[in-house]
């Protein structure tokens, strides 16, 4: 089998979020697709090891933020490579409640859901949603997976189902030595080069530290 | 609701395809993603409508081809808009047979998989897929919906979870008369009139005859 196949699959990149006790919470997904047109439905794949599959289940309510090309990419990683169990993930980006559930400000449109069904797989719960609400919230293109991994050049989380174990950086065109976050794989390609950055240098993507970028 | 925001929503185009009594049938769907990566599994939503549907169920396997910007859009044309029980829509492109399931030649990728669950919604089935047999066969990107409705400017059968009924013509910059393909909405906008194309001119997208174009 050549798992490159799978690539070739196209996606968007979403928040999925809900309410954990009172606090918002949520994570990335690319797994989101229209199921029905009337009543419109929605089919969500989250991990079961992502904390936000139980909160779902508890509230039995989750939202779709779907992120534009223009939506700030830090937004991937405030929601993506660390558990809503231990971090504030709303904390760090502008939101706002629509239809009772916290949102993404910076989407470019959002989707509210009453869960009415689920389906079960080995790591991942495939949410069924009925959805009550749904607005575009700005003129933007929806960003694409491919966009993500082409343009951004992120990289996937391991519970993603999209993660492939021997994933290749992208090839780059030019022979000079790249600086890649170890965390989220962003790779730095800005005209100054990477080691006279200012220590205070983070990942525009998961905000980790200069210190976690390693030479590829 | 504002239905709009569902079009936000990144999918890609596919031939879903699976045998009728040993009879090659599939149709088009927009609705398929992958759900775990080990062992791998991807849902694929397809309307109650559709033949193909049925013959999933009876085979217990389907295969997935992945359509790319540079597939042939009529392609789309042969397997959507019209039923795989009257229609040998195999007969139309040049397919062959991999891992016991017929695929699309001139896909850019394929998946073969083996039924191993499903979740029923109001219209449509959502299969789960266990991912047997899969490969790349050949270097393209592949094709987004939006690529498909932008581009090609193609729109929604009736039965695709998609279809907005309000659903509204792309907006163009000239005030030219256009003439749309009535059947699949494809748009003429070639350099020599409409009215002056010859009278076997058939639809690129679904061959349907010049005789169905209507002025928009």
């Amino acid at each position: 089998m050549n798992k490159n196949a799978f690539r070739q699959l196209s996606y968007g990149v979403y928040v999925v979020s809900t309410w954990d006790k009172g606090r918002a919470t949520g994570c990335t997904a690319n797994s989101v697709m229209q199921i029905t047109s009337d009543p419109a439905t929605i089919a969500v794949s989250i991990n079961h090891d992502n904390y936000t599959n139980q909160c779902i289940r508890d509230t039995g309510r989750f939202a779709v933020s779907i992120l534009g090309e223009h939506s700030n990419p830090g937004i991937i990683g405030a929601f993506g490579f660390k558990s809503g169990r231990d971090n504030n993930k709303f904390d760090e980006v502008k939101s706002e409640v629509r239809s009772y559930l916290p949102i993404v400000s910076d989407a470019c449109a959002y989707l509210v859901c009453e869960l009415i069904d689920k389906m079960e797989t080995s790591t991942h719960t495939v949410f069924l949603g009925k959805v009550l609400d749904a607005d575009v919230l700005k003129k933007d293109d929806p960003m694409t997976y491919a966009y993500y991994h082409n343009v951004i050049k992120g990289k996937s989380p391991k519970n993603a189902p999209t993660y492939i174990a021997e994933e290749q950086p992208v090839q780059q065109s030019t022979p000079a030595a790249k600086y890649a976050c170890s965390v989220c794989g962003y790779v730095y390609e800005g005209e100054v080069p990477f080691e006279e950055l200012p220590d205070d240098y983070v990942c525009p993507i998961c905000g980790q530290p200069k210190s976690v970028f390693v030479k590829k």
